[in-house]
């Protein structure tokens, strides 16, 4: 299992005191831009290692205490409250921790929404919507695509007045943000009467949203609340009455609500570090704070990007995300060697997804300001050496 | 989120170097006797706690690397390779890692292996099983209890020769080892064509099994292979190919072998930790060391239960479980007396299952002997006050 080098982030290592290698004095952390699973929160990390044998002095970890304990039971509590206040999640929406991530929402939503040969709205910006629309199918849905940017090889998002919701449809299904190419919605689709239904993986907690305006917003786990294995779901109560007879217990928002995500044991440790991630959010000052942070980031890149001659980055300028960069140097044996170099110097996963290619810097939450500094630094220097 | 008293395992601190509590100068861990999510091995939690923020030299925690990073693969591939090294798992069988829990399979096992209308026959020998029927009943199967010990309240286990596989049914499910109960199996029944299908969650790992007896057995990770969020499925390769239409594609046998359990992003750190608790197992003497540790302890237990008039265990000799031990002092108050003593002197979650009350001490692989021993110290001292 070990790998055979051990000079990931040497670069950084040799930034340490002495400069001597050898010597592990101080932790060494490399810049992450994983699509996820992502980067977390050192201080996250630092508090959950500290009490990792021993939890809230029950002489227990967090991963061994009963989910049916006044202690654990406390903390999904706390986990939902602070959720709710920094999300401003208003009280007619229920909060559920369900595992199997985004791509089980992607058959729950149909199951718990819909029934066969209901009709079903997707807007598709990219290939998770298209991943979406491929498991709705089996459901025996009626899947209608009401706006598709495939023309312009999903690098753009429709204009509001091009998006016309089918009457009587179950619910409009959309991905506020397309994770593997780096597009990203600037407003929040007007449907009517019809539910918005979200796939909100990739942006959760980035920065305010209106969850009013939302039926349903799912997201795994894995890129802004902590590890992967959960998905977080807030649906609005009127919802909730739908689900299908053969709707999986475990997945039906109904059930799950009533059972406050505890129709089987749930994801304990998931609940706990989405707990101290949220934390972090508010001495981070909320999601204005997390907003102010990332669109800093984003600015930061998208300005070196556009003055560059030798980088270059495909996305129309009213649909880029603030999540997920992708960029691209004038040729693809370039963009391997930048992989390369790249995570020598401590700058790891900067590989574009396996279906696209390239490089793709995702700066979620958990990203510092000098983690996308220190990428420009070595961009130039890069365009320097290769140019 | 804290808890008002930090006396949780006073007793266990006051044994400490200077008897000082208020100076926490040493780690304090209690005896858990939890359900699940339960005790895991020390030496575990204290590895994955030393590297919990620079995993294998990546400068990255092993819950922020990438699922599809060469490290990552390395690691799954490694737990699988364990797994199947330990339990001696066939070739013609797939280890399969689900998100889910026991209680998502209840769901997936029928919609993997059976048609709207198919017969499945179930063994009934306590409340998991007949969950087990009532997830299967919504996907269109004709469930048929082919054995159930609802007449002894579910503390015996039926004989082998009582056991009659209905002709032409799409499978045999059991549970070999009842939690709330403390029911098991001391045998593997004979099913002739059926696939036999085990719920394992509280007994894998627990001693050497024939795998080659068995057509599907699951099992939730949250009891002996870390925390929860995760099910272990290992399913004969000739029922890959049964899947309905309408399975979820994240809980597709067939789907989930082709893609190495990635047909989503999967739950990287219970994989990891599956994986050091394997290495843990090895330590200890693979399963017939497992095997040895465990029929100890439940015999030390069991021993003391029978000689005592105080106490009392309800469950037919023949059927007692190694892992769960329901037990009962002769009054409901001084079985609530009992927990709540016994927390403080840092024995943790012995109240039985909120359906059935009394007491319950699970030992899985992770309790030591010294922790049955502790129990009955207790019991002794419980009894000399109380009787």
């Amino acid at each position: 299992m070990r790998i055979e080098s051990c000079d990931t982030g040497s670069r950084l290592r040799t930034n340490s005191v002495s400069g001597v290698k050898s010597a592990r004095i101080e932790l060494m952390r490399v810049f992450n831009f994983s699509a996820g699973p992502a980067m977390m929160p050192q201080e996250v990390l630092e508090r959950t290692q500290a009490e990792l044998l021993d939890w809230q002095h029950t002489g227990m970890s967090v991963t061994e205490v009963s989910h049916r304990s006044k202690e654990f039971v406390a903390c999904a509590a706390r986990t939902e409250e602070l959720l709710r206040q920094i999300m401003g999640i208003p009280e007619n929406y229920k909060v559920l921790f369900i595992q199997g991530g985004g791509f089980g929402q992607f058959a729950a939503v149909p199951l718990n929404l819909t029934k066969p040969g209901d009709v079903v709205d997707f807007v598709l910006t990219g290939q998770w919507g298209i991943k979406a629309t491929q498991e709705a199918k089996k459901f025996g849905v009626e899947v209608k695509v009401v706006a598709d940017e495939k023309g312009s090889g999903y690098t753009t998002v429709p204009a509001q007045s091009s998006i016309l919701p089918t009457p009587g449809a179950a619910y409009l299904h959309y991905t506020p943000n397309e994770t593997i190419g780096g597009v990203e919605f600037g407003f929040i689709p007007e449907t009517g009467e019809l539910p918005l239904v979200a796939d909100l993986s990739s942006t959760i907690l980035s920065r305010p949203i209106d969850v009013s305006r939302f039926g349903v917003i799912y997201a795994g786990t894995q890129k802004n609340m902590g590890p992967a294995g959960m998905a977080v779901v807030i649906v609005r109560d009127d919802l909730l009455d739908r689900a299908r007879p053969d709707t999986p217990s475990i997945w039906n928002y109904q059930k799950m609500a009533q059972a406050d995500s505890m129709v089987n044991t749930p994801p304990t440790f998931s609940i706990y570090l989405l707990g101290k991630i949220l934390e972090w959010i508010i001495e981070q000052g909320g999601l204005e704070g997390m907003a102010l942070r990332n669109r800093t980031k984003a600015q930061t890149l998208y300005s070196f990007l556009d003055a560059s001659d030798f980088y270059s980055n495909p996305v129309a300028s009213d649909a880029r995300s603030w999540m997920n960069i992708p960029f691209l140097t004038p040729a693809p044996d370039l963009n391997k060697q930048f992989v390369v170099e790249a995570t020598a110097a401590g700058l790891t996963n900067l590989a574009g997804h396996r279906s696209v290619g390239g490089m793709r810097a995702s700066i979620y939450n958990a990203m510092p300001q000098a983690g996308v500094e220190a990428l420009i630094e070595f961009m130039k220097e890069f365009e320097r050496v290769n140019a």
